[in-house]
């Protein structure tokens, strides 16, 4: 985004949201700009729920208006207008900043990262908001965790992937560090924006893609394009969606403003991941009952290769700079310590339910 | 509790916590009466938690004040007196009302069932709700989710489980459904307060206990009582807390102040979680670094004798009453859907991360 766009934005709405002295009105107005599509089911609907909650529970005294992506600022364009205060607020994961630094990755998702349920332990009880503060300050930004889409799949297939060898040469839709772990496999991977994935599929222009999951690969028609469905997803095992505050506007705010705000991210941050969650069960129900889609997992020769060569790039991604430094080794501790209890929770549990 | 009790505490508190016109004041009180002990970490400080965060959030005009167990009723009281409207709010387990209803076993937590992601999934966007607000009108009550302690350990034992037939005259401290599983396998099930688990195990009054997990074992004490640190869990794997609040306390509340209490309510759902797992894990480090605990995982043919023998509990438990059965019927088809979905998503990926 050009910034004599964002100057203008500013001018344009000035007398507005931003009006001088909003303490003094009866009503505050808060506007967020989201990286959404205007009515996206689990991403712009969250964004849409956590804004009528803090409407909703202040009786109408702090409101927070939703502009979609396009509809102020473009998708990827939100960071840049918070940080500017030509929004308030905005909703988006934080991943799509990583060419500022590979620190934000951490706030989204990486490879072999950590669960949706890790993630919020790590920001509210391992010490993640400190090293998520620090790094948002840096644009004026408070970051906020509010929302998560849970484990993604591992993607489509158009053929079968029988070993490790299967990723030689194959053209394969997945960004990010993903991506990169899939390139250093052998993967040609391509860029392909989410609408265009069932078509590039189905004229051959690509062998495989990953989007989401079932609820929302469904919607975008991917299970008519080729057979193949594969998982576990191993790029995001969770991504984190976020809030970002205006750090000036957020120290503006009184302490129940501020605490509205916070609750209502922490609040959707558990309704996002179970919507997903319900969802996507219903529709990997549907997906399997109509029988046309062949779900499979990748093998374990696969899966360890994916980690160990995950793991080599997270390390050597961690030196790029003094956030991403200290935002690595807040992650890696963690990470040690909390997946040695998912073992013996989670895992364990699961593996028991699965002997039925 | 009796009733001639519950009267006299009602006529106490008439001109406190219940003065009408509410409506009329400046600042609403709400009381909230727990199960838990003062002072006691997950538990007691989780409501506190709730009720400031509903408090800072009104800004104080809608307080919340929380009395421990004993404080103002005792623990498994609660119940009668939200129902009776002696307090407005109770935070508890609804498991503890089991003798009234099957049923409210499914909204606590019952052997081989949901995990707290999918427990939030079945309240929230699988129908639970529904049924849960057609039990607790009941007794003029309208629960709420609010919290959950994740998947808790196998126990502690005083000798090493080789097989299913380890269990065959077992004395073993486990409540509930999880003690009716063990009952089924040969064990010998006993009674004994949290408190005086450590003493019983050091005595030999009794082989094994179950509690909660590492984060409030230690605290009790239990890992210098007996050697072996069993897991996986299976009779309480994602123990929800919940509030539930006087149908006509609730009814009788504005719409931002039921959103603000329904806020906090969904928001300490996923902040309990997440706290429970992060000292989980620092608990469970720090007892295999002290090396004087062995960690075991009951092995296969147990576990499955344990599904077994659980589900078939279950259905015997599912046609005592007709709210037993709408919830039984509601649960069971919850979990066969969503199940099959945490074993492409969590399951498989946590496996995965586990072949490093």
């Amino acid at each position: 985004m050009q910034r004599r766009t964002l100057l203008a934005l500013s001018g344009a709405l000035a007398g507005s949201t931003l009006a001088a002295p909003a303490i003094a009105q009866s009503s505050k107005t808060l506007t967020m700009v989201t990286s959404w599509p205007k009515g996206l089911p689990g991403l712009q609907l969250s964004a849409e729920r956590l804004a009528k909650r803090v409407t909703d529970s202040s009786g109408g005294a702090l409101k927070i208006e939703v502009a979609a992506a396009g509809e102020m600022v473009e998708a990827f364009e939100v960071f840049e207008a918070v940080s500017a205060r030509v929004a308030d607020i905005y909703h988006s994961v934080d991943y799509y900043r990583v060419k500022e630094s590979p620190a934000y990755g951490f706030f989204g998702a990486v490879p072999f990262g950590l669960t949706a349920d890790e993630m919020t332990a790590w920001i509210h009880y391992g010490g993640g908001q400190e090293v998520w503060d620090a790094l948002g300050a840096e644009s004026d930004i408070k970051p906020l965790l509010a929302g998560n889409t849970g484990i993604q799949m591992g993607g489509w297939f158009a053929r079968e992937m029988t070993s490790i060898e299967s990723y030689k040469g194959l053209r394969y839709r997945m960004p990010g560090l993903g991506g990169e772990v899939l390139t250093e496999l052998g993967a040609t991977v391509v860029g392909v924006p989410g609408g265009k994935i069932n078509n590039a599929l189905s004229t051959g222009a690509i062998d495989a893609a990953e989007w989401v999951g079932p609820w929302l690969d469904v919607k975008l028609g991917i299970h008519e394009a080729v057979p193949y469905y594969y998982y576990p997803g191993i790029h995001e095992p969770g991504t984190a969606l976020a809030i970002g505050i205006n750090k000036s506007v957020w120290e503006g705010l009184g302490g129940a403003e501020q605490s509205l705000i916070a609750g209502a991210a922490v609040a959707e941050n558990n309704l996002s991941l179970a919507e997903f969650n319900a969802n996507n069960a219903r529709a990997l129900g549907q997906i399997i009952a109509d029988g046309k889609v062949e779900l499979r997992r990748f093998d374990d020769e696969t899966l360890a290769a994916l980690l160990r060569v995950s793991n080599e790039i997270l390390a050597d991604r961690s030196t790029a700079d003094a956030h991403t430094k200290d935002v690595y080794a807040s992650f890696v501790a963690f990470r040690e310590t909390q997946s040695a209890w998912t073992e013996v929770a989670d895992r364990a549990y699961l593996n028991a339910r699965g002997l039925g």
